[in-house]
């Protein structure tokens, strides 16, 4: 692992950091706030997952998240969204491609060869955050923004003995039922939805994944939300599943990091006392 | 005024405008955050003057300060740096020029066409602001960060009456004895020491201007602190002087935003005391 930038905030130490991944097979980039904390401890630990054409930096700039860390002693980490590189496969649009990895181990040509963001998140990243900083990993939560929010969601609904609390910021809820996911899914792993379910946070539920709470915020404002996002297919799925979720609608907030950062502090709190208790 | 974007965030509007400014014969961009509010209410206002290579956009995305201002009910405002645009002079360094205005207004050709940040400041903005926002005039404070530091230093030590509040972020406290100062000043002032020293805030001190109070927030990792802040000045200034200041010299912090970010809420609350009082 290379340190690319460390500064001091809030207490803490906030950094950058970049690795040669086995499972993408390129360097990979991304930050950790470690809050100021006793000699030894281990904290648990919050992923934040983010949205199209973002990297680590974002929410990592934007996010105001530090303050509320600092306080609940919470270690908050903030991977890229895909495989970066000059031999990594691309496409020209935003939101395929380089930018938007959709959190999925990729089956189909070219783009199987690195985009694997599904066990990279799930197993190779975890791995160097508890090698690597003061870590508890029996103690994770996580979350994220649109496309992260799907990722937080499904990677969440997956691995329910792995992360403790799960939370998103106007996420895609059904990639199924939207042209992202469509276009997205189709292109990584074919056209055979089936395949597709273990993907899809409402087909997870509809296939028996549960969750001990969920807590999501969107904008009523947010332009992808009848469109792309469709928050209202993931409130029938909990209601239907018995999963008792807070899906708050967030009147006047859009789709950028001033809603994200009006929240976000929020969101620790709620993660703080899923994984302090 | 032209509106360039507005945002919902932390439950009021976060903006970027844009306007034809009379005193520095150019566009000016500038943000403003207004807190949800009472109809009909004048909130107080807190200036914000960024630092070298800034725009109104550092401290709007990585303030972190929409949260206080909206619990205290504050109106953040944030101008650019310099004046803009293909027809004004400019220089090829960071520290003069474009982005690097020192909030003084220039007397030396080329710059004394459009660099007049000091008056643009204490005259142009603020009556715009209290036209086109609920803003309570006889309310304002001012900060800033490095040269914005300096700016709000110089700037509330000359217009007592105007702001009844003043602190700093790793400020130049002293252009007169460092290389920033120095390059900056001869060449918008010309080389008469006299001319700068009404834009020195050791200076101003010196020759008898007061405030009730100052906070600053230095950061001991700061790597210009010994060549350019030179923070000491003020502290002896401020002691000879019998102005009460709380300079803080801030463990590990550095120069950036992470530094400012991490104690801009607090700065805020410090002003809201004396505004709202």
């Amino acid at each position: 692992m290379e340190v690319l930038s460390t500064n001091h905030a809030h207490g803490g130490t906030q950094g950058v950091y970049s690795h040669q991944s086995a499972t993408t097979g390129t360097d990979m980039t991304f930050s950790v706030f470690v809050p100021d904390h006793a000699p030894g401890a281990k904290l648990p630990v919050l992923w934040f997952l983010s949205g199209l054409t973002c990297t680590h930096a974002n929410v990592t700039e934007k996010g105001e998240f530090r303050a509320a860390c600092a306080a609940h002693g919470i270690i908050f980490v903030a991977p890229d969204t895909s495989p970066r590189g000059d031999d990594v496969a691309d496409d020209g649009d935003y939101d395929f491609g380089k930018g938007a990895g959709f959190y999925v181990d990729a089956t189909q040509a070219p783009w199987a060869k690195h985009f694997r963001m599904r066990s990279y998140i799930e197993q190779e990243l975890p791995a160097l955050i508890g090698a690597e900083f003061p870590a508890d990993l029996a103690r994770q939560g996580i979350t994220g923004h649109s496309m992260g929010g799907h990722g937080a969601l499904t990677i969440g609904l997956r691995n329910p003995g792995t992360f403790r609390s799960v939370s998103a910021f106007a996420p895609i809820v059904s990639p199924l039922n939207c042209p992202w996911g469509e276009r997205a899914l189709t292109g990584y792993l074919g056209a055979d939805q089936a395949a597709w379910r273990e993907y899809d946070a409402c087909a997870l539920i509809e296939d028996g994944a549960r969750l001990p709470a969920l807590l999501v915020d969107q904008g009523e404002a947010d332009n992808f939300l009848h469109e792309q996002l469709k928050t209202g297919l993931l409130v029938m799925a909990c209601r239907k599943a018995g999963i008792p979720a807070t899906i708050r609608m967030q009147p006047g907030y859009d789709h950028s990091y001033y809603f994200i950062s009006s929240f976000l502090a929020e969101h620790v709190a709620w993660h703080a006392a899923r994984l302090n208790g």
